[in-house]
């Protein structure tokens, strides 16, 4: 193929094929608009107008570069269109320019756009020589992309490469077979903590019936906070250094929550018991175990929900990551932990 | 305030602020560059030049207007720049414009700049009259926003309006614990579930190990199903005609899945009964009954997860709100109906 394109596109083409799809590198295009610094206004806008013949990505930046290619400063057409004929490019130039390595990840290029609100932003190499421009076009595409992949990794699987109706059944199993799989594994420590208080239910089965309930209010609340606490990471809201403020206020959002579930908790059990004798004699004390349980299981829930992306991002790994069944089964293992532990004290 | 501001920006402002904050109306920018149809090059690029000292948002496009503001083309300066001074500007002008009326949504502003690349899009009244521009600049931030809002409704809480770290912590929990109480009382059912069959429980206390991971399974896979559906109608990949095609394919993905956890349980429960005798007598009939149980329980969690999206939508109501708690809960009562009935027909 690229014997069969033109000289100078199959240079262009064989330069860009080196980088990474998704780095700054790979995103970016070499056809920009260039200026010299000694040009005078006129002479640029003539220079330009020969420019735009080709087939220029953008000519609302203008780069001013010298004969070695390194970028000196840059100017928007507007500033030039709006400049006296006769100064100098040179002394309308701005030279405290946002520029980018060709490394630079994609995830990070979207903030700088995100952040500035530029058109463009060129990329440099090591010794500072203007390779191309990256256009907030293209980035856009990234964000899109970038909250996909954190998204299905939230729903716990691998990001689809293709949209879903494009992707093959064999990709859409691979997928979500594997998180599903270690799920699967990790799920049964319930079986084994439970297996841990079997005599204990044998005794007393109506502890049972709040298994299901009590076990998930934990994982709902885990799945809140570190979903927030993911999106945040992501938009670089919160940094590895916030880490105090954030269980700071976990805790006090815990304990919150936990005290108003605990409150319908335990009119949930106490009403029945009085009004249908539904679980047996010791409704009243079932009611406290119920209680108690919910806020020790929906702080500890929030606090390690909102911790396991700090964690994961510590040890080098992708906070997305810590998806809500993950944080969820986390959470089931130590919900019932906590619910078995109150119920033995204060019921058995 | 608006008696302080020069009389031009005032009336802006006040245009302006007669819209809604996310809409096209409301994002556009009146400040755009404009040309007549019967201008020459030369004569449209001095025009420009006299512009370009206005604070324009863009000059990359160029609006060809008549007297009443009607919107008869576009051009880029690089057109522009490109073509023979002498041309008229009527010849050179693409007639086939992409424009959006005031009132269009920013979501789906955003979906027009992910799939044309275009810089800016023109903002036109019910007459077709011109008001303005909005810019991709301003679209990045939407198409970010609008991420997160569905991000933090996937995790079961209403969005967050501003940065978590910024955010109070009395709307920390106000935002989080209406789903929580919804869901917790969603939860309530799994108890009466339980308590429908306390009795065959009692007889089989062992059944009770398998409960949590039996319907986290079915909670986990509906998860799945439900994050790509909503993902993909987010950005338009799949729609409300699609149904038929997203049930064949998560039918057939939810049998897979449950055939390989049903794999994996089967084991689980046969070598520790071999090698341990943990479970009873009754061991391989147990394997069968978990095994069973996971491929209705995960393919229910499958097909509900990918429907209820649907079902919202349907409904008029936002598909994103069938976050991964919400699956699970609605999951965990039928997950357990499912395992009782096997259960009570291949055991009890």
């Amino acid at each position: 193929v690229l014997a069969l394109l033109e000289e100078n596109m199959r240079r262009e083409v064989t330069a860009l094929l080196k980088y990474a799809e998704d780095d700054a590198g790979g995103l970016m295009n070499p056809r920009y608009a260039r200026l010299r610094p000694e040009m005078t206004v006129d002479e640029a806008i003539r220079y330009l107008r020969k420019q735009a013949q080709e087939r220029l990505e953008t000519i609302y930046y203008l780069y001013v570069l010298d004969k070695e290619q390194h970028l000196l400063g840059v100017l928007s057409l507007r500033e030039l269109f709006s400049a006296a004929p006769d100064k100098k490019v040179a002394d309308i130039m701005h030279t405290d320019i946002i520029k980018v390595p060709e490394q630079m990840d994609q995830e990070k290029l979207s903030h700088i756009f995100t952040r500035t609100n530029l058109i463009a932003v060129p990329v440099v190499d090591g010794d500072q020589k203007m390779k191309g421009i990256v256009t907030v076009d293209d980035i856009i595409d990234v964000v899109a992309e970038e909250a996909t992949e954190d998204i299905h990794k939230a729903g716990a699987m691998e990001p689809l490469e293709s949209p879903y109706l494009q992707s093959k059944l064999s990709e859409m199993v691979k997928k979500r077979v594997g998180w599903l799989s270690i799920l699967f594994l990790g799920g049964m420590l319930t079986a084994t903590a439970i297996g841990y208080f079997e005599d204990d239910l044998a005794k007393a089965v109506v502890l049972v019936l709040f298994i299901p309930l009590i076990i998930s209010s934990g994982g709902n609340s885990g799945t809140q906070a570190t979903t927030l606490i993911i999106r945040a990471m992501a938009l670089e809201e919160v940094r590895l250094g916030d880490v105090w403020r954030v269980i700071r206020r976990e805790v006090l959002v815990g304990l919150c929550l936990g005290a108003i579930l605990a409150a319908i908790g335990f009119f949930r059990v106490l009403i029945p018991g009085i009004v249908f004798h539904s679980y047996g004699d010791h409704y009243v004390l079932l009611a406290i175990v119920v209680a108690v349980s919910l806020i020790g299981v929906v702080l500890w829930g929030t606090l390690s929900g909102s911790m396991l992306p700090f964690l994961l991002r510590r040890l080098g790994l992708d906070p997305a990551s810590a998806s809500a069944p993950f944080v969820a089964t986390l959470v089931d293992v130590t919900g019932l932990l906590i619910y078995f532990t109150v119920a033995s004290i204060i019921f058995l």
